[in-house]
């Protein structure tokens, strides 16, 4: 098995790569080659028994993909993506790389195939800014994609050729509309979304966090360990159960950011909690306010993709993966 | 005012510009100059006051859209299309010129507008092919997009695309979903749409039609003559009611073939019905089957969109139109 992961420095795709050089196969089939691509090169993950290329790639640019693909990987999984600051700040850049960059990746498969039969599994990773407000209380598998953001469009845009391709039998894909990510590891970013993660990772190591935004904003979140347990599910899974449409909604959790705060209270106390500072920013609450709050994600439940059912079990493992099991 | 007609030697195009060049005007204002393009050059259009520049031009060639957008139309209507059958068995140039093209035309827009402010308004003709089966029995507004054909992923992607440049400012787009046209002059062609209109043409003008399905198959119908008012009002309403979501299922009348057959017998009597023979084609019958049968559509309705009531009415609007009023 030949396992392909373009977008593979980022967060989940190192998570993810970990979790398949420590397993060292998947599903039933041992891992004899990781391909690990980004626009910077990816660590070279210690410990793998098999061969391991890592390569500094823009998918973007004219023959990347074809090269990628000639070496025919049994599995691909395309991460790679401009986040949706960036692509609504550079309107160029954002269908570029969200956009032409899949589109290019998806045809070099086909084009592959043409040469002989080449039929790989592709898992595409979405978002669930393929939705704008106004929604229902809880959005359900059958609602409408119109974004608000270029991200979202784009994101939107790759999951309908994921289908298309998928249904004409190109490649065997599967798109999954990750819930937001938290408790993201690092440093506290830009994007408008990092402070549901702030207020947590901060104080859990001892530093204080901003709270731009009310407690009443509902959000839809799941662990970096639920990520990666999506993605081996959706590189493992029986695609057949999905017919026609590709594209799910994975569950997560639906929270508000005071039920966050009563979390963080309830596993690293009043001492982590005195650490986030409110300090209302009116153009975060915007573009938050435009933002899915919760869904009915029962498709995806049915084909046995599984998230966090409270904060205090996202927050234990963030302190587990991350904080060697203690908060600072 | 100077409006461009991409796809004009079309049905739909030539309708619209008849009525155009009949009224001399849109909504209150005057039409200086018509601008009409399809692959072969569309007809001159007599009597028309204004200036009228008609040529043949392929959209997806390299700087086509730039050219005639840089003449700056106020309004654009694309109606350029590859049909759903080519468009599924030609892959590439079913891309080519229903994705490709439409986004140079949307980029050509855009790119415009950064030399110096522009902003036309842009109607692009989208179809219910966007959505794919199982459905439910009307399928409201916000139901999603899972198009079962190339054709329909291609509609779906000129959607985000309208949506997501309009959101930008760079063009005042509306989307408008298209419900079957019915009666289609012209001779029977080999769309597997087809025979919705060859049971109705073909006997009012005294010939035999073949039905290839059940009497029991539903499907979603509107006369060429709403078309027009549907691209007219498209032309001329207030889009901002539209807020993002730019994209509209029209009104149309759910019908049965047998409700349909039965109104010819009402308008045209039994003669006319014994002139549709029944042949069954299981290849047909299997591609209807995925087809959308009704709609809910209130929203186009709310914003002042109509189409026919009745199969009587649709039948009568062809012999007025086509017939001179009389059946043959």
């Amino acid at each position: 098995m030949h396992i392909l992961i373009i977008g593979a420095a980022g967060m989940v795709g190192r998570k993810l790569t970990e979790r398949l050089v420590r397993d060292g196969r998947i599903g039933s089939r041992t891992i004899d080659q990781l391909s690990l691509v980004d626009v910077v090169a990816p660590d070279k993950p210690q410990g793998f028994g098999g061969k391991v290329v890592t390569q500094a790639a823009d998918l973007a640019s004219p023959g990347v993909a074809e090269r990628l693909i000639a070496a025919r990987p049994d599995m691909i999984v395309h991460l790679a993506a401009i986040v949706s600051g960036e692509a609504e700040a550079d309107f160029d850049r954002g269908y570029r790389i969200n956009l032409d960059a899949t589109r290019a990746l998806f045809e070099a498969i086909r084009q592959e195939g043409l040469k002989s039969p080449y039929v790989p599994r592709l898992v595409f990773t979405s978002s669930i800014a393929v939705f704008g407000a106004p929604f229902p209380d809880k959005i359900g598998d059958e609602f409408f994609t119109t974004p608000l953001t270029s991200y979202g469009t784009q994101k939107a845009i790759g999951e309908l050729l994921l289908s298309d391709y998928s249904r004409r039998g190109f490649f065997d894909g599967i798109g999954i509309r990750l819930p937001t990510i938290c408790v993201r590891p690092g440093k506290p970013n830009k994007a408008a979304s990092g402070f549901f993660s702030n207020i947590l990772r901060e104080p859990l190591s001892g530093q204080e966090a901003v709270l731009p935004v009310d407690e009443s904003v509902r959000h839809w979140h799941a662990s970096p360990r639920a990520a990666v347990s999506f993605l081996l599910h959706a590189m493992t899974m029986d695609l057949s159960a999905l017919g026609n449409r590709r594209n799910v909604t994975l569950p997560g959790l639906s929270a508000t950011v005071g039920e966050q705060i009563e979390a963080l209270r309830r596993v690293a106390g009043e001492k982590a909690v005195k650490l986030i500072r409110r300090e209302p920013d009116p153009t975060i609450v915007k573009i938050v306010s435009g933002w899915p709050q919760n869904f009915d994600a029962r498709r995806a439940t049915a084909l046995g993709f599984q998230a966090e059912k409270t904060f205090d079990e996202i927050i234990r493992i963030h302190i587990e993966d991350e904080l060697g099991g203690k908060v600072g």
